[in-house]
């Protein structure tokens, strides 16, 4: 029985492991479709949501059905909770590549971003593949010390999102089309959003890891 | 036993109850500081957030505690599961709320929007106004009838969510300033993001009266 447990453990992490790399993929090549126009790879991407989504909840009704028959306590029973909130983090993370995906979708054949703003895009693009690549280390060797350069990566993602806004309300002399503006504004706050939940899956492993309450 | 057991659920449920009717008012304020660029009102709701913030996190604690002392199974399980899932969505619900509040402050003493898209947003204003005491209702009576009109109220939501972005790009006679756009665009988004979660704690309510796994 003890086995049992312990098997169904390492299943749910190797799951939340799984769901992660998803992740990476998904936000890597939306990011490039979104920087290259690049409309089979945004399709590609949109297409892939299904697995996440139905990797996610294959994973909670996995952890449902462990909370059911072996009740577990402690550390255990921090695990399950932190998958369910992890996982509803990481299916959301996927939807927002796909939003990005959806916006180079959607303008093609014309590039989605003003040059002046490629530059920007292209450092917030990194930082999010960057997130995601720690965000997989963390869930499958739970070193502590990852948590930290997430959220210091989260701080480099939301000083880019600001010089966004400043830039598309400073540029008076070369006025941007309202679609151009729309389009910055949105996939700027995708990119913001995606970086909040992998502070939000940080904070989950070091509850998970700690046994503190997550703090705000 | 039993009976502290059946106290526990029911301290749950009226927790879930409170952060929903938190929810109502700070949909309520944020949207009609908008409408009115009303900046105590804005200021009252973004201060407010720490109470639901607080709140929620308590109810998660009394949650994993159940789960730990009590070891719930089935229909009581559902609930835990789903308290956890809602308790995040009404959190974030509350968040939105805020951001709202928050455009208006920023462009404090000018209106946030320009006088064409003052309809729109008062239509979507009152839909989540509407959301948010079904939401309310559905969590206090558990009557599923009130399921079917949330999704309906997220169409609406949906629809009007399109017609501004439409509205933005057909400008094109009388074009709008950048700040407009930026704050149109981002507050029609934290609309369309208020009905999502509505939709999510519609269908936690569902999982947990039916039984029946979440759908996407």
């Amino acid at each position: 029985m003890r086995e049992v447990f312990q098997q169904e453990l390492r299943e749910i992490q190797d799951g939340l492991v799984e769901l992660a790399e998803l992740v990476q993929t998904a936000i890597t090549n939306a990011t490039a479709a979104f920087a290259g126009s690049d409309v089979a790879l945004a399709e590609a991407v949109i297409e892939s949501d299904e697995n996440v989504d139905r990797l996610a909840a294959t994973l909670d009704e996995k952890v449902t059905d462990v909370l059911a028959r072996q009740q577990p306590v402690a550390s255990d029973l921090r695990l399950m909770v932190s998958s369910l909130r992890m996982s509803a983090s990481l299916e959301r993370m996927a939807d927002l590549a796909q939003h990005i995906a959806q916006l180079a979708r959607y303008r093609y054949p014309e590039q989605v971003l003003p040059e002046n703003f490629e530059k920007i895009f292209r450092k917030m693009s990194k930082i999010d593949a960057q997130m995601a690549q720690k965000i997989v280390a963390l869930l499958r060797q739970q070193d502590r010390s990852t948590i930290v350069q997430i959220r210091d990566l989260d701080d480099d993602l939301d000083e880019l999102h600001s010089k966004v806004f400043e830039r598309v309300l400073s540029d008076s002399i070369n006025p941007a089309k309202p679609e151009h503006i729309v389009d910055v504004v949105l996939a700027s706050r995708y990119h913001e959003r995606f970086g909040d939940h992998a502070v939000a899956i940080a904070k989950q492993m070091d509850y998970f890891l700690s046994g503190q309450p997550v703090s705000a």
